[in-house]
């Protein structure tokens, strides 16, 4: 009998799972109430690096004349021209992904799904027209949408969403981000580099305060805003936004979240800014799907538990990606590779997800990728720990293409040797991480990595460096 | 009894050996008759790369628009400009190459080495003064310099080395290159991107005519060359250059090294250029060193054998680097790890260098990362081996940056799954072979690779695409 799975929510995660389960012989359909892609292609990821990557060649413009190239006139920012491509790339993007659905003869139906009992489900498409729909396997990956706060609601013109922030057709001249979280750090370096004056006020003691991001990697990127003059306020949170003058009066308090002890109050109640973006975390999307109808319960906003091969409390439904809210890893790749393990547990297969050696890439201004246990992780967990740390600057391809600001922290078990985590803040950090997440995943030693040739002039040297030194045996740092 | 270890040449081979015998505790002298850094820092690697960066930026600046940014002005390379940003990097590097000696308490001389027997040596300096110096143990890194064809010999004015062009003070308005090999294909880039007409000659039947390149990879730079209008002349070799006129007048006539049999007579006798520049080989620097009075032999035009140790026929003397030749990999990075190998040996180690992992890096635009077998090597070998081949435009990241040209290629053993090479075209390519390279290393099968969480959006999902498709489980390739 041939499967018959519906995957809810076309993101990362349902459209690889959708991919698996129809390679392996099922009969599928994905159903999406916006675009294909989800958050990631439309709200996130790829319209963010769009944007990172005009940041970037407008940092190397304005220093030309360094590099030995004379620009004649005036370097500017035309929002209306990145929008126009940030538009046509994910457009193509999109109709990539229909095209992939489309040859493993997947079926998509663009509407809001909402389950009616087992094995039953209901779609209401654009012009409201109901059609229902049978499942024997289903797959919930409806993900999540920018948290609101009511006491600063976004309006979509001065307080903004991070999607408001995707679609904003000017550059400001300020901005007030609310959460040094990854999005925060990520549009504060984006709109730095546009023009605009940023303030980022963090209600934890430090920037990126995740405990995948090593305490190194955090000091590095705050030294690094301040160069590029962006304000970090931690340990304080926004109370109120006053739009109703020309811009917005941002009142400010001592954090009663923050993590340290010695926290002061702001130096200043208020703060002024043309627009006040909000990036404190995210909501998830499974209130009106009908979980109540197959007797799925959810967890504190709505997420949804299962377990490692990704199943839910009620048989045959699984789900994957962000909507299993933050215990686990909320980031497209792990969605996708949690979609990868429920396809495959739906077609009979027996797969389970690993989360020990999940990279993470936070496209700051230097990058930053990580994996493994940070080391404050790692002592927590009681381990016996060594750690080594390198700068970028003892790399001569990091010189050559000027961007020499960044450090590689390795942290290695003691008795074993084995890498249990690997943190890098410089230039392509988010793919070099790579390297060290297939050592974690397959429990190489540093050793392992400083026996390793790395081509030069790379970036990639970064990891041979770190690894001679934490087998005792520094080259050049 | 303290060894005392002398080193001869200042390249990544020899300060790399020298800083590994201080930390061993050997007293170490290193004598280099130029700069410190050798080929790579002073006339390879390194200016090249610095010189591929104003290039990259460049191109980029060209197509500012599309990424929505408004240069008012003309774009012009300033090669003053670019000059004086390298020769200032060169001697940063220079000198944190010197403190890192000086920090390990290493002797550098500045002068001629000549053995004069077994424990004996001269250094003569800059001022024609001759030292006497003792050793036990000899590591020689002589290296190379750009090989000289006396039909056109280097006049450094029109006939050009590769050490002439990396101190070009202008751009010419067109350039023949003769020799397609890394080098030459590298300045074709590089000198396109400044505004140059270039035009490569080369010898054999194709671009890159290394056993390392996949013929997979030669194709797409070729495609892409052309593109940039780049003039490719393969099975043809250059006969005479007049240089009596304006510019240079260029003879041609059919390659007879070619591995081409259909090779046809090139369609034209003569071409003209501004410039010819000659990269199509080196030339070993071991003429002068006195290896005859300890019975050392050389092999062809001056290589020095040695065994998987670095020792060389004559007893507590090493080789290593590019002095071995081209039946060892002439690379930095292979130097450097040679160099490790015969400093812990003349240490009282037991180490060996083994060249199967050794990753190739080669800056062309796009770029090139190569590691273990190509298809046509490891089939000569009589291996069973699957493919899998996938393009850099499937990845998201690459359209956000504009840089979707290029391929991945996968070799793997049939049999045990194992990955025995790896071919990347495209974006980072030579930081993202670093990943394979380490799988190849430690004896890794694409399936480890393909279960390996690569995060998105990064060049380096490309590897997971890859070793996907090698599985048999195709994801967006």
């Amino acid at each position: 009998m041939t499967e018959k799975i519906v995957v809810i929510g076309g993101g990362p995660g349902g459209y690889v799972a959708a991919l698996r389960a129809a390679t392996l012989g099922a009969d599928v359909t994905v159903i999406e109430k916006e675009n294909l892609g989800g958050t990631c292609l439309n709200w996130g990821c790829i319209p963010s690096k769009i944007m990172k990557n005009t940041a970037d060649i407008l940092q190397k413009c304005r220093k030309a004349l360094d590099f030995g190239i004379q620009l004649e006139g005036a370097v500017l920012p035309d929002m209306a021209g990145l929008m126009a491509r940030k538009n046509k790339i994910l457009a193509s993007q999109r109709a990539g992904i229909d095209g992939l659905l489309e040859g493993r003869k997947v079926n998509v139906i663009k509407g809001c799904a909402r389950i009616t009992g087992p094995g039953a489900l209901e779609v209401t498409g654009e012009d409201d027209i109901t059609a229902s729909l049978s499942w024997n396997k289903l797959i919930i990956a409806v993900g999540t949408r920018p948290m609101n706060v009511p006491d600063f609601a976004f309006d979509g013109k001065k307080i903004l969403s991070s999607n408001d922030i995707l679609v904003l057709d000017h550059v400001p001249e300020s901005m007030t981000i609310v959460g040094g979280g990854v999005i925060g750090c990520e549009f504060a370096g984006i709109f730095t580099a546009l023009g605009t004056q940023v303030t980022i006020v963090e209600a934890m003691s430090r920037l990126l305060p995740l405990p995948s991001v090593d305490t190194a990697v955090s000091k590095l990127l705050l030294r690094e805003m301040k160069k590029q003059k962006i304000t970090v306020l931690c340990d304080t949170v926004v109370t109120a936004c006053d739009t109703s003058g020309s811009g917005c009066q941002i009142s400010l308090a001592k954090s009663p979240f923050t993590d340290n002890p010695k926290a002061k109050d702001p130096k200043t109640d208020t703060i002024a800014s043309d627009l006040m973006a909000v990036c404190i975390g995210r909501t998830p999307l499974s209130k009106d799907l009908g979980l109540d109808t197959i007797g799925l319960d959810t967890v504190g906003p709505g997420w949804i538990d299962v377990n490692d091969r990704m199943e839910t409390a009620v048989k045959n439904v699984y789900a994957i990606g962000d909507i299993l809210g933050p215990s686990r890893v909320m980031l497209a790749h792990v969605a996708s590779h949690e979609g990868l393990v429920a396809a495959g547990n739906a077609m009979g297969e027996n797969q389970t997800m690993g989360y020990d050696a999940v990279p993470g890439a936070i496209f700051t201004m230097p990058e930053i990728g990580t994996v493994g246990l940070s080391e404050e992780e790692a002592r927590k967990k009681g381990l016996e720990v060594d750690t080594a740390s390198v700068n970028f600057r003892v790399l001569g391809k990091a010189h050559a293409i000027d961007e020499i600001a960044g450090e590689a922290k390795m942290i290695v078990d003691k008795s074993s040797g084995r890498v249990l985590g690997m943190h890098l803040i410089g230039p392509h950090a988010t793919d070099l991480i790579a390297e060290a997440t297939l050592a974690i995943e397959k429990g190489l030693t540093a050793k392992d990595i400083a026996h390793t040739i790395h081509a030069h002039p790379t970036l990639a040297e970064i990891m041979g460096e770190a690894a001679a030194k934490a087998t005792g045996m520094p080259l050049h740092g």
